[in-house]
């Protein structure tokens, strides 16, 4: 098949996909459809589902250094379904433009290397030397706890050593390739809750109010500098995402006020590092406050690589310039398998709209995102056949 | 009527007002009661309703200084029920002590001044060359707008000069008598709302997190020393009530952001001077952020008169040691009355268990309150008859 022919099919893909309302963790068919492809490009499949969680497994070929491509079929939800201009689970063309929850994040990306698989196989000669697996979740966007997480060891049992995983996030910002992700940062999160004592107003002398104990800790938080972050990772990143007070009621004092945030952090710190700061800071101003953690990441980040390489060629030579690799957005499921030795890379659609209303990835983009893993695959497989 | 007979029937009175379950602005039947006892002891009754607010004026005694009792007949809710020991409208003797809602906060006093009227009544002489007047409303507990507010003109009008004003509203502390109200402080409330752009809390720079610019303003406010009171007014207090955002997601950095706060102030500063500081630290902090006001209530004081030593002389003769007089406390209908050129003083039941389960006063101070309220009418009486 040529260059048009793969666009037009990934197109299709990508709409057949988005059709199939797989608002995670369903995958609602998507997995089946793409298993069915690839087994038509000559992919074994291994279905690993979990709980309530569908996760696929395809590998083609038997010798040689192995490209994992890494990707979830569910999507988040479509949000207030009457602010879109076209039903999310309509795949719409308009202007150019491919409408529907899951077109950037990330179907688009699914289809288009699943059609650079198809394609790849009507010339087997170029993929010789190559081992080529694919990986599917439909737990990314919900707790990823059944998905890659769960998945990982079993990949690393059937897979052994994994060389090169591709990652399918949309990782573009304004054109497709501008930006790929050699890494992402960690993600913690807390919860500060104080406990005072409620009373009137009028008597504060009798109340202790918690939200005075509160508000000094929130200016700390806020006015901190964590670290000056890496010379791949931004520096760290502390966001209060929510405040309350047990009572609202203008002549009370509350018995109980709390905030939540999160810290994005570079690997210039550690989640005990941060913890243990954030711990002071509140003995310091409220000894009496809890704080509860959750730590849902730790950062990963890759050293440049032949993965890194080809990506970036291929993005120079069939796009436009040489892509800016950074370690910016939120957690992926790159980071359960970095810590298996693989070089991660993140490479797909422009995320501007992702788990916004009206979801669109530019239809131009569907092809040369299907060319650029083509030819990706083609520059790895050259790499595999040289000799050592 | 000797002393324990008026005990006995102020007992009886402060039961059938508990038991007519007047949640404000209802008055549930209690100042025609009220009406009913103090017609018979020579009393001239208007009525003065406002809307669904009940309010009451009685007027005896044709010439003369003029005393005013300031009292109101509505309640602030139950509250859970289930949590009170018996029926909050069933009034319950238990332990020594009268149980209900509206037993401290103020049925108590209503009682007690009715029935030292009915005292003096009886003795005619002894209120000569005193004229007495009762005004109660049903919405003292509310937003205090048709009750003593919007009849003061009225009162001013029907009264001529106002010598004056004994508010009953609960000032002791521990034991009856111990705490007088010679003034109330000042109440202004404010709610800042702070809009920023919503965004992931994995692009911050996308975003503009509302509550990092709330957290200094919070800070700032708490850490305020606002002035040094004056001799009788404590310093001026704030107390942040609540605080809130408009998401709670752990993943999403709010857009908006809002704290109400209120301000309990004393006549060393203006309600115009707060706000201004205000308004400064919030253009210092968030420029964008919004301020909505609202001034409940301007402080007021009353120099030492005829009635504070009245009163002093009275619960240091009949009650103990003479009352610490301060200006604690919420807000009260007093402040209607003082500008209108009244000595005002506020002399009722202890404090502690109003607007809280398990409203209650002991049975013993019931019959006191009665006796020192009728201790206080005859000196001022004499007072009214000492020729200038
Ligand atoms: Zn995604
Ligand atoms: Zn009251």
């Amino acid at each position: 098949m040529d260059a048009s022919d793969s666009a037009d099919r990934a197109l299709a893909l990508t709409e057949a996909l988005i059709a199939r309302a797989s608002v995670t963790p369903s995958d609602a068919g998507c997995q089946p459809l793409i298993a069915e492809h690839l087994t038509a490009a000559g992919f074994d499949i291994e279905w690993l589902p979990r709980g309530d969680v569908t996760n696929v497994l395809a590998t083609r070929g038997r010798s040689g250094p192995l490209l994992l491509f890494v990707g979830h079929t569910d999507v988040v939800p479509a949000g207030p379904v009457a602010g879109w201009r076209s039903p999310p689970f309509e795949p719409t063309r308009r202007d150019g433009h491919l409408f529907g929850r899951g077109s950037a994040d990330m179907k688009t990306s699914v289809a288009a290397f699943t059609t650079a698989c198809e394609a790849m196989a009507a010339t087997p000669a170029a993929v010789e030397g190559l081992r080529i697996a694919v990986a599917l979740t439909s737990d990314e966007e919900g707790p990823a706890q059944d998905g890659m997480r769960a998945i990982a060891p079993i990949l690393a049992e059937r897979l052994g050593t994994i060389d090169w995983c591709l990652v399918g996030e949309p990782s573009s910002r304004t054109t497709l390739g501008d930006t790929i992700r050699v890494g992402r940062r960690g993600s913690l999160s807390g919860e500060i809750s104080v406990t005072g004592r409620q009373g009137h107003v009028a008597y504060p002398d009798q109340a202790d109010n918690p939200v005075h104990r509160l508000a000094p800790i929130l200016a700390a938080l806020v006015g901190t500098q964590w670290d000056s972050g890496t010379e791949e990772f931004p520096p760290t990143r502390l966001q209060i995402t929510g405040i309350d007070t047990d009572t609202d009621a203008g002549n009370v004092i509350p018995g109980r006020a709390s905030a939540r945030f999160n810290l994005r952090y570079s690997p210039a710190t550690t989640a005990e590092a941060l913890q243990e700061r954030i711990t002071t800071t509140l003995e310091t101003y409220a000894p009496m406050a809890g704080i509860h953690w959750h730590h849902s990441a730790v950062p990963f980040a890759s050293d440049a690589g032949p993965l890194r390489q080809a990506i970036s060629d291929v993005i120079e030579d069939r796009i436009g310039s040489a892509p800016i690799a950074n370690t910016a957005g939120g957690t992926s499921d790159g980071r359960f398998i970095a810590p298996l030795g693989a070089e991660v890379v993140e490479f797909g659609p422009v995320n501007q709209s992702i788990h916004q209303i009206d979801e669109n990835v530019a239809i131009d983009a569907i092809g040369q995102l299907t060319e650029a893993y083509e030819a990706i695959i083609r520059r790895l497989a050259r790499i595999a056949r040289r000799p050592d």
